[in-house]
Order: C-alpha cells, then sequence, then structure tokens
C-alpha cells in the first residue's frame, strides 16, 4: 500500500469538506473578508479543527487553489539573506521554486488566477495582504514607501513569471537561472532602494 | 442611418468567412506557420481580398483576437523618440495605449492568451515574430543580443499589465502615467544598454 502524501491524520470527508466551505467562502467573499470561524460555521466543523488540518488561512488558501508551495516559508528565506543579496535572492528563490515540481501547481493557479475575474479578485487580496506585505516587512522597506515598492516588484516578478511559464516566450522560458539572477536582480535592487519618481 | 466603424466596404460575410478560416488555421498551426495564402484557399477567396479586408497577417490576427489598436503603428511611435528617451517613452506609448478605450479589447485579448495554452501559443508566435522584432528593430538593439534583451523588456512589460490591468493590484492599478514611466522607464533603459549578465 502506497501512502498518500500530504495527507493528515483524520477523516478524509471533513478535510474535503473544509476545503469546498473554503472556496465558496473566498470566492463569494474574497481572501480578506473571509475569517477561519466563518468557514467553520459553513462546514459545521469546530475551527481548531481547520487550524489542526491546515494550519493557517494562508495555508488553507493555497490548498483551495491547490498550490503545494509554502509560500510564508520562501518569503522567510529570502528574508534571511543580507541586506545587499535580497534582489538577486528573491529572483534565485522565485525561479527556483516554479521550476521545481511543486511549480507545476503554481502555474496552474496563476493561469486560473488571470482567466477569471473573481478568482484574480482573491488571488489580489492574498498578494496584497499576504506576499507583499511579508516582502516588505523581511526586506524593511519604509512603510510610506512599501506599498509602492513592493507593487514595482511583483510587476517584475509577475511578468518574469507569466513570460518564462504562462507564454513560454524565449529566451527567458529556457535561461538558466543565474543568467536571469544577473538581469532582473539589479532591477529588484533599484525598486527596493534606488529612486523611483 | 449610423455608418458602422471600421468596416471596409464590400460583402459583410465574406469579411466574417475569412476572419472564421484565419481563425482556425491560427489555432491549428500558429501564427508564424501560417500564411494569407493558406486562410484564402481555406475560405475560398482570392489572397488579395484578405489584403483588402484586413491589410497585412497582423492586422489579420488582431482582428481574430478581436483587438482593435494597430500596433506596429505604436511601436513606430517608439522609434521615433530619441535614443536616450525610448525606456520611457515604451512605458507611456503602452500605458496610454492600454489605459484608453481600445485598451479594453487588449486586456480581454490578453487575459485569453493567458487562460488557454493553445491561444498562448499564438500570442507567443506574434509577440516574438512581430512586437518584439519590431521593437528590437526600432531600438537598434545588436542582433546578438536582441533576444535577451528584448525578452527582459517583454517580462516587465507584461507584469506591467498583468498587474494592473489583469490582477487590478493597488497602488499600480491606479498610479498616474507618469509615477509608472519615472519609476519603470529607467528598468527599460537598462535593458536596452546596461549590463545585463
Amino acid at each position: 500500500m502506497v501512502a498518500r502524501q500530504g495527507r493528515r491524520p483524520g477523516n478524509p470527508d471533513t478535510r474535503e469538506t473544509i476545503l469546498q466551505a473554503a472556496r465558496s467562502a473566498f470566492a463569494a467573499n474574497g481572501f480578506a473578508s473571509t475569517s477561519i470561524r466563518q468557514i467553520a460555521n459553513a462546514a459545521a466543523v469546530d475551527p481548531a479543527l481547520i487550524h489542526h488540518y491546515f494550519g493557517s488561512k494562508e495555508k488553507l488558501f493555497l490548498a483551495t487553489v491547490r498550490v503545494g508551495v509554502d509560500i510564508r516559508a520562501k518569503i522567510a528565506e529570502v528574508g534571511a539573506s543580507r541586506r545587499e543579496d535580497l534582489g538577486r535572492v528573491l529572483i534565485r528563490t522565485l525561479i527556483t521554486t516554479w521550476d521545481s515540481d511543486a511549480g507545476i501547481s503554481l502555474v496552474a493557479a496563476f493561469r486560473a488566477a488571470l482567466a477569471d475575474p473573481m478568482t484574480s479578485r482573491m488571488v489580489r487580496e492574498f498578494l496584497t495582504s499576504v506576499v507583499l506585505a511579508e516582502l516588505a516587512a523581511v526586506m524593511h522597506l519604509a512603510p510610506g514607501e512599501a506599498p509602492q515598492r513592493a507593487g514595482l516588484i511583483a510587476s517584475q516578478v509577475v511578468g518574469l513569471i507569466t513570460a518564462r511559464y504562462l507564454l513560454a516566450l524565449e529566451p527567458l522560458a529556457s535561461m538558466p537561472v543565474e543568467s536571469i539572477v544577473a538581469a532582473v536582480g539589479p532591477t529588484i535592487e533599484r525598486y527596493l532602494t534606488g529612486d523611483i519618481s
């Protein structure tokens, strides 16, 4: 018998019930306005059980869009690098993650997010309230400038992903990781600390 | 009686027949491998009639994806600027075009291109063989470096479009044109002429 990967102990039906309730709630109200408690009520389970199965609202959201990457851990990895390496480490972590087996789930989720305005809204809220906010924190952006700088970084990162993985534009699609790091790292560096006005 | 805009003289059924044949041919064989002659054969019309209705293979392609922007004219507009202004003029032309009424057709076509792998392929070929090749030419990129530099420019441009128009990420989505030009123009400038290795 082969053990299923990633399955936590407990009743698989309960896990699926929670996922379905979460999907409906995120789709109806967006990421930011949906609470674990609301999802627990809709699924008729104890909120503690959702924490037991999924750990956090972010991880539950990633499970609803079938993404098997711990984005918060990746951001912490970037944040652990030296200040002057942040731009290059961000691009290196991004590309190696999307190039990996787990990246397939990211490509599928991103394609869905762009195709459907409702999913776009969920993903936008998730990006803004979790990914960009965390990135701004680990990169020590000044609060007044953080949204604009994080947004500019997002514009380069999202474009790299769209061009390399969704459109498969050559030569970007088959460029080695370190060539991309060398070419795009300084762009991130400038958006982090350079003159942008 | 109100004249229909953009309708050329001739039988509207013929125009629609050509468009349907073009859509099928581009979807089956991609943009690059499809010729006006093949489309003319499939539609059982003279190739000269396709030129009469649509002007060129590029314009026919844009009509099949319902884009009402003359992309070649926009690229020529960018190419007419002074060398040192190219980065900023590219971003200004891009954002003002996508912000305009005609931009709605671009957003719809781009969303479709990213959602469906078959359409992605057509759009990839169109971007590579027309848009990026033309940009490389008007920007006088050295042939050996042109694909990589054009690809990097594409990664920033595609990301700006995806973040501002498809994901509507704030503050990018409502940032004034000139703020985006000031922030992103120098990135394009570096991809055009800077050290990228």
